[in-house]
């Protein structure tokens, strides 16, 4: 199953992308893609009842606005340096265990909305990411079990500004939260839809030019690790967001670096998991 | 006004703590401190209501659990270093700049609830705050409107594992976000009933020994600064809370280092804002 919401901005509703390839609104079954959903095994429950109401849920239309394939979740935690090469571009060695750091719920946003370089910024700079989703609380969870607490999988664009990040004093969240930084989507693919996700292509363009272009075997920690190293230091809530970090060939790597301008066009995409396109505005 | 909110963990049911003193259930009020309440003038509708209805409310007993004074945020934003002599005894400059690091909202807990040390921890520390609590939405914010964006004070213990936020590889926000790191409380008081927030008497003992006793005068970076400052890097929600930085006196600035043992009595509190008390409990 694949999950996605379109609509207005903040008031998206849930829609299914059914086996057949329709995209169909599931209003009526009432409920978001949120925290509540997720803990009450909402995934098996919604499967149940499209098995009735599939087909009398009206069509969405393709040209509808996408927003983030789920709802705000209690916290978005991202890993970095995550796999090898990125770490050796952008300065840093590859690290002993996991680095975490979070980005802000609320810059959350669509697809395929417009990246807002932030004011007095000048280092605003991409990152294509695998970010799964938490299905039930995890609290100090073993690894041989810690995918059973997967719900699924979606595409992340991890927006860094990376003055913010590495030069304002300390602590790297400064430059990951501002808004629209956090696209989402366009929907997220089940975790039975996903056969390996340590199989999968990613890559980024910008203005057409491939500039990330790897897979997800290269990642440095695995998913099952991840849970269960998260789950040492927090209680991981249905609903939230981890993002695995991005591959090599980000802005900060290059010589010069390049960041993005207003205008610029972003594209990215996963191996089943669709793509992202987002044009750069900057902030009025 | 004062706010709290009592009853079972996750369960708990909204209060207020009259002019007279009395403490009052304000279910029948039928909503939660939350951001939809803040985001909605909650304060100005519920002190409205009162006027009607606080007489048939129901008391609250004094023995019954308090929870957070406020439900859970969209983000705990933590200030790091913002007392000169902390920064001292942490072996680190005062910033020229804030520092920000988030901590779990899955953190949050009573005022009283027992602290867990977590698994594998050798070094749970304290730090008794000034947390406060953003009114409304704030978004690039002028510093000489920033107050406008500040609902409430609450006292909060940023409580910190300094082995997993100092020598786990990168970011603090691994040792700020175990379960029970965050209790918030005994209420929120609204911004009128704290004259000056930069005047008030902050202190914490452990086992009736007093470790940290300061005052928010010694505040490097005050609210003002910090909601403006934020604003820049992230959109702050209603009901999003600040927490302002701990003063002199933590664990970690002993020589030797002290860190809690289960059994030991954490007491803290802030002049105008209450107390805590936590008793450290061994993870299980």
């Amino acid at each position: 199953m694949k999950l996605f919401r379109f609509g207005a901005f903040e008031q998206e509703q849930p829609g299914v992308i059914l086996s057949d390839g329709r995209k169909v609104n599931v209003a009526a079954f009432g409920e978001d893609f949120n925290e509540a959903f997720f803990a009450t095994d909402g995934l098996a429950r919604l499967a149940d009842w499209l098995t009735i109401h599939a087909d009398t849920c009206p069509e969405v239309s393709e040209d509808v606005r996408l927003g983030s394939a789920i709802a705000r979740p209690s916290k978005i935690v991202c890993i970095g340096l995550n796999y090898a090469k990125h770490a050796a571009e952008s300065g840093m060695d590859v690290p002993k265990e996991p680095v975490i750091f979070f980005k802000s719920t609320s810059a959350l946003c669509g697809p395929n909305d417009n990246v807002i370089i932030p004011r007095n910024s000048v280092k605003t700079d991409w990152e294509v990411e695998l970010a799964f989703v938490i299905g039930k609380k995890a609290s100090y969870v073993d690894e041989a079990n810690a995918m059973d607490y997967v719900a699924g999988y979606i595409l992340h664009n991890d927006y860094s500004e990376r003055e913010f990040q590495l030069e304002r004093s300390g602590q790297w969240v400064k430059g990951k939260s501002n808004d629209t930084f956090a696209p989402l989507g366009p929907f997220m693919a089940t975790k039975d839809e996903i056969a390996d996700p340590h199989t999968l292509r990613l890559w980024l363009k910008v203005n057409e030019e491939m500039l990330q272009d790897s897979n997800t075997d290269d990642m440095v920690f695995k998913i099952p690790t991840l849970v269960s190293y998260l789950s040492q230091f927090m209680t991981l809530l249905p609903g939230d967001v981890i993002s695995t970090g991005t591959p090599f060939g980000v802005g900060l790597g290059f010589k010069p670096p390049r960041y993005l301008k207003a205008g610029d066009v972003v594209e990215l995409g996963i191996e089943g998991l669709g793509t992202q396109r987002q044009v750069a505005e900057a902030y009025q």
